[in-house]
């Protein structure tokens, strides 16, 4: 299988180019500038998704028999700091790549790779959240990305072959450290490497989540476009309520040094929900069970992530 | 009350601003050029819902306690000729709308009038469509709608009381003849007046449609705004199935003359669906029973409005 990647040097883009090698896809990775770093064998491409243009010459180019798209502004602040601009990536790449295919790569099989920030605010009694629960989202983000998957329905009505998988949380090796566990994980190995007095920030530890191993999404990302019919929308999750203090007592037990955890009045978000999870039956249903890494693993992974960058770059 | 109505010179508009001037609201009327022809006691004001600024200046000169937000591109072919407009006008002006509420005026009730488009094709298995079907819009106009929706949710969620309702078909006197029973009424009107050959050109009969008389529908505007919690969605609605072939059938019994009746494929939507119809149980529960006009009424209306436009403009 031929692939483009969009957003492939973002940090679920990364593991999702080597997940495609992995299973022995071609793989062509794009992103705003060209990803460096890449597995041997993927090409690199620069592409900038809000210029129509280009996303034609390089459907052109690439000539894939698949694209994941990926491409966007991806955090929630960034997002409602500049809702002009995450509208114009998240919903106007969409609909360029989309434009795309209708103009003259009606063959290609595109993934939007959207999020469960698009439902908004869930009622307790509605959980675990399933596709077709009605969208308020709540965030510039999650309009962004809503307005993508209106895009969507519009280019399959014409004729286009689109899937959505609305990614819940994940976590894992490469994610910023705007995101909760990475967050966790860099204090702690600063704590380790003695950059930090021993005092670890956090935000609401109460919140329950829907986390997977970002190896696992990608995993599904593959089997949603495999699966899916044009204009199908999954839940890629784990279905799972994991409340943030587990991950973060797991975390600290495997830190190497004792902690002290304290509340970060800024690690707030403005529009929070307590508990929040996803029915994935869907997505299981057509590609068999998940096999699920263990959480222990995933954070054991993300720690020694940043234990390599903050021994790579000490602060003074 | 004090109203405001956007797109006040349009077909519903007008139904709208003469509905709330018959019930005791004081009413401007704003379009992008200042309406005419209002009801005596209305002001007319023009008003860009695309220029943010003249947006806010209009709720602080004006200072409305409800809006009614009817301001839009409505006819989805001119929306597909254009969707980058579509979407300016459609979401953008409610975005502006809602923008212009959270940073000053957040006690205005603002209604969105959205469109049962949003819905896209909906199986017959799940009609009549209720407000929590998943929106599948398929044409740029039933995108700009429901992107004009979630940017309605992210005002809700920061703030904002606005309501949404998704207005199904609606005909009556004033109506554009891009619309199926004004294109057979003025046609109509054409044939009484020697104007046209006595044959009748016709698009799609057989699809049965949720069709309401406009001053119903307004009239149901005005309770969405009453009976509605911030966020809230209702499809305004008949709830009734009635084949084109029964409209068509019913007008040429009001035609003093004989007609001929013969298919025209331009008159066939690119996107079509045998039938469609909602689920208005709703805003019925909470407004109670509507006293709906019996259907020869309103086509008598809409045949009376273009006999007089035919025997005020006679063609040469």
């Amino acid at each position: 299988m031929r692939a483009l990647v969009t957003g492939a040097g973002g940090f679920a883009g990364r593991h999702l180019v080597e997940h495609l090698r992995a299973v022995g896809d071609e793989v062509v990775a794009s992103d705003a500038e060209a990803p460096d770093g890449l597995p041997e064998g993927v090409e690199a491409l620069a592409l900038d998704v809000t210029d129509e243009q280009a996303v034609w010459n390089a459907l052109t180019d690439v000539r894939p028999q698949v694209v994941y798209h990926l491409a966007g502004i991806s955090h929630v602040g960034a997002a409602e700091a500049d809702p002009a601009r995450a509208m114009a990536v998240n919903a106007g790449g969409t609909r360029n790549l989309l434009q795309a295919c209708l103009d003259g790569h009606a063959n290609v099989r595109v993934l939007l790779v959207s999020s469960a920030e698009v439902y908004g605010p869930v009622s307790p009694a509605d959980l675990p959240v399933g596709e077709d629960h009605p969208l308020r989202p709540a965030t510039a983000y999650a309009v962004s990305k809503a307005c993508a998957e209106m895009h969507l329905h519009h280019a399959v009505a014409l004729g286009a072959q689109a899937v959505v998988a609305r990614a819940f949380n994940h976590i894992g090796p490469g994610q910023s450290d705007t995101f909760v566990a990475s967050a966790f994980a860099h204090q702690l190995a600063r704590i380790e490497a003695g950059q930090q007095e021993p005092v670890l920030r956090v935000g609401n530890l109460m919140a329950g989540r829907d986390l997977s191993d970002v190896r696992d999404t990608v995993a599904d990302y593959r089997a949603c476009l495999e699966h899916g019919a044009p204009g199908e929308v999954f839940n890629v999750c784990s279905g799972q309520v994991l409340v943030i203090q587990e991950l973060l007592d797991t975390l600290v037990g495997l830190c190497r040094t004792e902690v002290k955890v304290e509340p970060d009045p800024e690690r707030m978000r403005p529009v929070d929900v307590p508990v929040f999870h996803g029915d994935g039956s869907r997505l299981r249903e057509r590609a068999g069970p998940r096999p699920e890494r263990p959480l222990e693993e995933t954070l054991a992974a993300v720690l020694d992530y940043w234990r390599a960058r903050v021994e790579r770059a000490p602060e003074r």
